[in-house]
């Protein structure tokens, strides 16, 4: 922090004007930080990472942050591409983060390992159109739908890996909301849908004569970097449900938690978030999420739309307790983005993610990973649960 | 990856039975990870940060997780707690997000700075109990409020620096759930909250009488680690909001965009938001968010929470732009959890919010870089917006 | 309908300028009605109300609406205010819903009868205060608690029976938005609050000299006329709760439906419901609502507020099933509005609610009333459910 | 009311074996009243409703309720289907609605009429079907497309006037949720889409043969009865925007209200509405509606669903306000349920809106009703509006 100069500007950064990710730009960055601040930044500067890798990832690199990595597992995982035990890097400063995902993980390979399964996955782009009235708006959605496969192409003409697999269509107003879907291949694909929805976008302009029109590249409706209840309903991303039955004696053991209430505190948890409106009416998917995500160069600002969660739970008429998380907005990528710099790399690669075709395996391991601690939270909190002597133990207790 | 094997069960994680934290340790787990998965961690195991300093925030420690880290700024805060000219540095592997909120500080610099108020900041727990009928819910309610003081003392008894502020109070079904709302510090505070209420909550059961009472210390309600509309009425962390007024011609040099065109594109986003169901009418808070979560040791999976914001914007008759965002619910600390971690302090160091009375500071500091990322996301959006050349230019245009 | 004159108004309805209620003018707009649109009016214009009752209620009468009104019962009520057994009025044209519902109160009669509780009743106007910028709007808050004995005497000063009970606060961006709970008696209170709150604003405007200031007496979070999360979380008019265990056997015997099967429809119908973003993870409180409102005199568009509800059922180890339900925003009167009408009347009383001292009997009988379609339907929707035969009967049927 | 006998069973509503719509089956339920309540049912009693008629709108009839009836006008519409100036019946017991509605009217005719838009209409039903695992309610969602052919021939056999539009489909957990979309013609078609899609349910059972499947006619995401998300952005019934752009001058003359001022009100009561997790960011859609609904025989409890609005707000660079609602679920109906009703009939009869093909016409009318209302209120919150003395005059003025 540097006082207050109000009437001149503060000092620029420090910028290389051929290549400011050489040492000497860093390293000017870094006397400039100590000038202006006093701090030194030595751990900062402390990285194994190539900054010749960075460009496309950052720009004005001063180094990086050592976000304390642990490793939980091993987690059994009966998916569709994610089969066997994996132990899964997890990046946190959060104390027993790590240790209660291992302890859910342990429950669930004890109770013979999650089913995961990919529903679906796609990433959006939403371009709103702007009209005259609603009349115009609506008659343009109609020549939209009958112009599908031209703005298609315009779409599809962008990008070797993505496909508009849909659109989504909402008058409102004076306005045309459009929510395009494209599956994206292994990446995330949040640049591949804005290039190519723009593309789509500029062809529309260039043939829609019927009547002005003018265009944004979204309309907020993507949901992008924020949760919705459309997010929620359509997805954002991967749809991916992952599922344990727990005997009940398994959990008696393993947690001293009765199945019949770790069933009872969902039940009372659900009924608390639709009494709050929450978009999880689960416990703590971002905990994984956010672990995840840093240990693996996944985006994490994406931990705003994936944290998202339905839970459904049912106690079997033997006292076993099946539980499920979906997951309707999970964002995730092995290729691109952040996946492929050095600590990333390693993590992704432990988990036999890294790269191209692995990503439904990769979605069904962060699923499962969220159910792992669904239920140990849970049991941790359920264990807690005290019952007052007064009149507790009748048949009726509440 | 390893071959599933379902008669065996797979190997556990080495840990080491008088220090998980040593290099040894540490090492097990290299060669574990290794022989496991056949990947070599040499860039995970390349760390400066200390594994001794790491009980409390890890465990089953590898290394670190190596987040590119890039310098934002100036960025000039007119706040109650930050003035002057802030530096930011920002944790991210997503290209451009360093230089887009760069160019908002310099933006939001230039028209003066951001004026930044914190409204509140307090920390909940949210503890249910459970009754045998509705109408002892609601008295035991009244039994609550009578007896706060008590209460107070219970839970304040655990803490130094925690006090108990108030208490939310909701009777639904046979259940009564509530809402114990803490100042905290300079820390988050999720910790000390939570047990403060379960001494809250040990002495209610020790001395409500008047009926069987059970409970549970949270009912989702809290809403911890996911956001929920009670979130945003009543904050959870602090509530703070940043402002600014763009002058138009300002804008039109520095953006070549048109405060109209500009304050448009948030009210059409406003309208998406609604149809949407959106927790945020803005644009990307989370980038900001996680950003600089990770690089200062905040909680990351706290975006979930933090992500949540109201935009309000105002064209002035003289064609100026105000710009607010009220983020109700921005959970941050500059102490505990990882803000003491290598990389971490020095980060908060560079913003002069390292340790204790600075997260007020710090928490306008965060709003006025959203604030910043806002804008700049905005104007790239709007700029790339293109009219239909078939009588685009006319008065009417849409 | 007439023809589209565009370049002429149309005419004015007919309206007398001593006294618009007599039969004269009421004629005069029948013939203006015939002349306009060719209708005869003969059923509009039977009716046994007196007009000169109407003023308060209506403007420009016609005549009036005949609604069918069926009865339904008998409901037993194990309430705090209302204990016996009811047969309530509904007024409807949805064939079955009398049926239904009568279903409905027979199963829990026989249950032993609805447990009700009125947990809470307020309503609420909800001023915004308009500043220059965030911190003043703050501040502002603090000064109006610091004022608010003065505020609340300004307020009270307007009306015999409004008690300002408490004011909620919550900044945002440069506004302050407020919102005030009354007691309001027996009636609705909505212009009771309004009037005793631009009392209270005014006093705020005269007595508010720390910076400019301007208001709005809504700001939009009353929550009037349109249903919000707000209104579920804090309510709008009356919380109650109705209560009722069903009997495994009897449930048999009277539905055919097994408990299990009723109590996992509604699992599924909550998880519909978090999906969607439901405001009622129910199945129609609405219908009961409407039909009594009509038949009782009370505002048919709060059925917006007031179909809110929170479903919490539970099936008890013996098999009997717990069924409750919460309406947050229950908003009624047994005084003013419509209560005193012709019809209406002898509908209240056919409850003994009609006037002073009988709104949380109503309530109760509503509240109860909700609760037995809810049973009656979802019965219904359950013994349609049919099981493929493939595999059917197995023991982890799906 | 009957004094509780907790031993014995309060007597049942009398019956006639063979009719209960017989004048003597209605007078035995008078009698019944009178001896259980001792009230006398004189103005319920006074009806020119023919009893005969009611069989399929309602049981145990007992007489009517009579509500009320004023007429509002005159409001021209330039819709597509509805042309000209309109007086419309309303029915209701709130003072001045009717007076505000029919000012809303004449400021909107003096400006040109309102411009409505029917975008789209539909009627759902939304059976879940229930299965062992979510790997086959995802695979079952694809077998359902591939067999779309024949579920809708299913579907349609039911029905003359229904079609089968499109189904959504959402995999939650280890279910498979549906969504049946309905073109019905003039009626609002809850029952025929039921009865169709029951049809289609047992086509699915006899045919889907990999897995066991269960199904529920309706897993909640109808939304039937209530509000929901899904139903603002798929819409439920039909989707109708209103538009109307207000002259400054003329808003001034008659209101004696700034547009700007207008203009601001919206925007602060959008913000408050975003804060509050609103379902309609206008004002009171839900009185036009519910005094429509009574009026025309529609179901009124439908207002639950009919609440919901967007309004989209531009204040023009002429000072001139364009004003638009969009209702995303309202739900009205020209044929069947309560339309043939005596006062019913003609009340849609002066909109000339009886019977077939008048379904779009009538839309047009209640969504221009809507925004008449919308208007008007929002003119008397703002005339009320006060400016503190204190510096209020200066240009900044908050």
């Amino acid at each position: 922090m540097t006082k207050k100069t109000p009437a001149e500007r503060a000092p620029s950064i420090p910028r290389d004007k051929t290549d400011n990710f050489t040492d000497s730009a860093i390293e000017a960055r870094h006397d400039f930080i100590s000038e202006r601040t006093g701090v030194s930044v030595a751990h900062v500067a402390h990285t194994s990472q190539d900054p010749a890798q960075l460009p496309g990832n950052l720009e004005n690199p001063i180094g990086t942050a050592q976000v304390p990595l642990g490793l939980a597992g091993p987690l059994r995982l009966n998916g569709e591409h994610a089969q066997g035990d994996f132990y899964v890097p997890l990046a946190t400063t959060e104390g027993t983060l790590v240790a209660s995902y291992s302890r859910g993980m342990r429950i669930i390979s004890e109770a013979g390992g999650v089913k995961t399964t990919l529903v679906e996955r796609y990433m959006q782009r939403a371009p709103v159109f702007h009209f005259a009235d609603a009349r115009t708006a609506r008659d343009f959605g109609l020549w939209f739908k009958a112009n599908l496969a031209d703005i298609r192409a315009a779409a599809e003409g962008t990008t070797r890996t993505g496909k508009l697999s849909h659109v989504e269509h909402y008058t409102i107003a004076k306005m045309h909301y459009t929510r395009f879907n494209y599956t994206t291949g292994d990446a995330a694909g949040q640049n591949m849908c804005g290039k190519a929805t723009d593309a789509a976008c500029k062809w529309i302009m260039a043939n829609f004569s019927d009547a002005p029109i003018r265009y944004t590249l979204s309309g907020a409706i993507d949901t992008d970097k924020k949760h919705s209840q459309l997010n929620t309903i359509h997805s954002r991303g991967a749809r991916v449900v992952a599922e344990v039955t727990l005997p009940r004696e398994l959990m008696m053991k393993m947690t001293r938690c009765d199945t019949r209430d770790l069933y009872r505190a969902r039940q009372v948890s659900t009924l608390g978030g639709l009494h709050a409106g929450t978009t999880n009416n689960g416990l703590h998917a971002a905990n994984a999420l956010a672990a995840i995500f840093i240990a693996t160069g996944q985006d994490a600002a994406n931990v705003a739309e994936s944290q998202a969660g339905l839970t459904y739970v049912e106690l079997l008429e033997n006292g076993d307790l099946y539980w499920s998380i979906t997951l309707p907005s999970l964002i995730v990528a092995t290729y691109g983005g952040g996946t492929g710099l050095a600590t990333q790399r390693e993590c992704l690669e432990m988990l036999d993610c890294y790269g191209a075709g692995k990503v439904g395996k990769f979605c069904e391991i962060v699923a499962g990973t969220v159910l792992a601690g669904e239920i140990s939270l849970s049991t941790a909190v359920v264990s807690d649960e005290w019952v007052n002597s007064h009149d507790a133990h009748g048949r009726n207790r509440p």
